[in-house]
């Protein structure tokens, strides 16, 4: 399979050109939205989207991000193989939580205009050399035919925030996401969870959001009364804060970058 | 082919992950979206984009629906071969119109974890039961796999605003939705009309809507001058208000709710 | 491949719809949206998105445009074939850039029920022609089937605005579209600019927009410093105005309709 993740939007036909592409190059491929609804140039936007994505899709994919400010510009476009699957990106910090979190297979420069379709256009990569040598990989082709070996360490990695953690004590996070539903994913993660609280049972931790504090890690949506804030651990991995049969984003008047503090109740302590 | 409803939206990656998890047990299925931009958790919102849309798929289809605000607790997940389709959605009433017009096959409640991804998420159902199953059950697996026998009568059915009849006077009904054309869906169908205002010609009708008398029924929307008020039967047999080359919520100030009354002219009546 | 471009919006099934009826009759048809974003009857906006993006399909790709104000009424539908692909639209002007720009191989008049689905709405072709006639052609059927020859000449054009020109001193011509990252497109093509300008260097070409003169041609929207202006040829061959990093639109406060003018300073004669 061939996923598509840009920042292109769906009004102009720009995703469905680089699909053109892609199936007159390959009539087998079977291509898949991941989204197109990225922000404009949100480099980062894109890379919190697709790390929770791509391990859903059989090993072997080929996953395509086209959210790319610097298009025809100095930056290298890389063919990432990590985890099983294959990412094509440009070389802007995108793939920085697969380079943090997957092992990497083997890393190169997309350089070889053989794959390319001509002639390139300065504007559109994504039409002229994502597009065409993803059709390629799928055919077959393989990753060190596209350009020289890279070392992870030369790629650019974006800075995402962390959370600060004292073990037994406190995780101190923040909102990086809020989703369609209002929910507020944070950038605290199921692990960050174990490790800093260990052994503690979920109901002896609170969340806290803009003065709000939340006590307990519910399991789903509706294990709160409606209209009232609860915490979980959403289906990624990430902890989230929701209103059941509403929007958590509404309720506290929160958003990307708002802090979120998750302390362990001291008879909660193991 | 396997169909998709849902409210997810398109700019979180949700549905594509859903794509990948079938794509992962059953490469050859054709996936197709009914939309993603049902309203959060709207199940009547959901009940009326699915039951004018399935029949126009090949007999076998599967339709998921996961609109579904009940994720992770006490709801069943029940799938229906009806009509010829089969159907995979939480039991919170989505299914309707299904249960109200189709004649039911079988009925399941979908409790089989051998089908169900690993481990299941208690706040991604779609990912992780609608998806494998649907995928199972496209590579030809039979529905009584999935667990034991749901009676109709026990499945929850929402109460949706019917339209009261007189015969040989009136219909009192209402607008049931908006389409992105501005056209005013009714709760209306061709039956009502026809069993109602038996042998009473189209033009001798008249439609009333926010205190506007729109006489006769229009073939189509042109049928009217610009910017005119027109009643017709819409393509999936519900009554529609419209405004040739123009949006009829806007020009009547009306939406889901605002009452619509058909009646006949004394010399209409057969 | 069989492409879809409609005004039909994401939110209601009617795209999903139409697809369904597809592969009922042609299981083996790929169907790729083009866009459905179109606003609703925008007969011109979907002129503009249909032209730079049919030819990135492979040859004998069929191309179905449902953006039909008049659909039910006198309006005929075409069946095109220009360019080495097929177009099927109403004969409203969607294809005016096709016929402008390609040569016509055969036309007809889509008027053969035998590849309807029946019974046919008045209200939506889409998904009772269109559809079926693009199922059958993939399936192999010759376009003569569907009806009577149609003359080019007497088909539907548009008056789409073009630009004005004086060799060797400007071209005034006009944004039609704003894209999703806010670049003014316009209707001045890279021949325009070769023809009128031949032999300039594209540093010394000077496009103006709301009375901000823009000095040069840069290759790419990285080429300025962040939050300035610069133009460019786009990939579609149509001369665009960009911000680095921004949206010319809201920079210039530009939308379809403004004016635009080239020209090209006295010391870039040839």
């Amino acid at each position: 399979m061939i996923t598509l993740l840009t920042d292109f939007g769906l009004s102009d036909p720009y995703a469905g050109i680089m699909k053109g592409v892609i199936g007159t190059i390959d009539p087998a491929a079977v291509i898949v939205d991941l989204t197109h609804d990225i922000p404009a140039r949100d480099v980062q936007g894109a890379a919190y989207a697709l790390f929770p994505a791509f391990s859903y899709f059989p090993k072997g994919s080929i996953h395509v991000v086209v959210v790319d400010p610097g298009v025809g510009g100095a930056r290298k476009i890389l063919a990432l193989a990590a985890g099983g699957h294959v990412f094509l990106a440009p070389d802007n910090g995108v793939l920085t939580l697969i380079f943090q979190n997957d092992a990497v297979e083997s890393l190169f420069s997309v350089e070889n205009v053989r794959y390319f379709r001509q002639p390139v256009s300065r504007t559109f990569h994504g039409r002229d050399i994502f597009a065409p040598v993803a059709a390629h990989l799928h055919k077959g082709l393989r990753l060190e035919k596209l350009g020289p070996p890279v070392a992870a360490a030369d790629c650019v990695l974006l800075d995402l925030p962390r959370p600060r953690t004292i073990p037994g004590r406190e995780i101190r996070g923040a909102v990086v996401r809020v989703d369609r539903f209002g929910n507020l994913i944070t950038n605290i993660r199921d692990s960050h969870v174990a490790e800093t609280f260990a052994g503690s049972a979920p109901r002896f931790l609170t969340v806290t959001v803009r003065n709000r504090a939340i006590r307990g890690l519910s399991g789903t949506y509706g294990d709160a009364p409606a209209e009232q804030l609860l915490a979980l651990c959403g289906s990624s991995g990430w902890i989230e804060i929701a209103v059941s049969q509403g929007s958590a984003a509404a309720f506290c008047g929160a958003g990307a970058g708002t802090p979120v503090v998750m302390t362990v109740a001291p008879d909660g302590n193991p």
